[in-house]
């Protein structure tokens, strides 16, 4: 199985989500990206479909959107 | 570990992140309960937290709420 991609942005929201995700899903199977840091990946991140952080997209591409902390056009500030 | 719990309404954005949760998570960890259907779960379901399904409820208690489905009013109908 390929990895999933948990892209978020450092929210209290965000942190809390990502423990849950990397507890249920395990470590080895999702690479985590923080956005408020690695802004190159932001236009990445928009071209997956993420609409707002956190959010999780599958193996298969699909795009959860976890809660609700900020939308793209929070992140890019 | 225990089980997390998935609580859906038969929504088709519920349908599609149930997928992608059993395949996530594993379909052995994880409860499928269908508010549409169990509606003696949505008192359950609300006092765990959830406030909109899809929502998966992790081990831990955290109620993480996928996308939007449907608020519970309206799972309540």
């Amino acid at each position: 199985m390929s990895k999933s991609i948990f892209y978020h942005a450092g929210c209290p929201v965000c942190v809390s989500a990502e423990h849950d995700i990397v507890n249920l899903v395990g470590a080895s199977n999702v690479d985590i990206v923080h956005l408020g840091s690695e802004t190159s990946k932001i236009s990445e991140a928009e071209r997956a479909g993420v609409k707002s952080v956190p959010a999780l997209v599958t193996p298969n591409g699909n795009v959860l959107h976890i809660n609700f902390g900020a939308s793209m056009e929070d992140v890019k500030g």
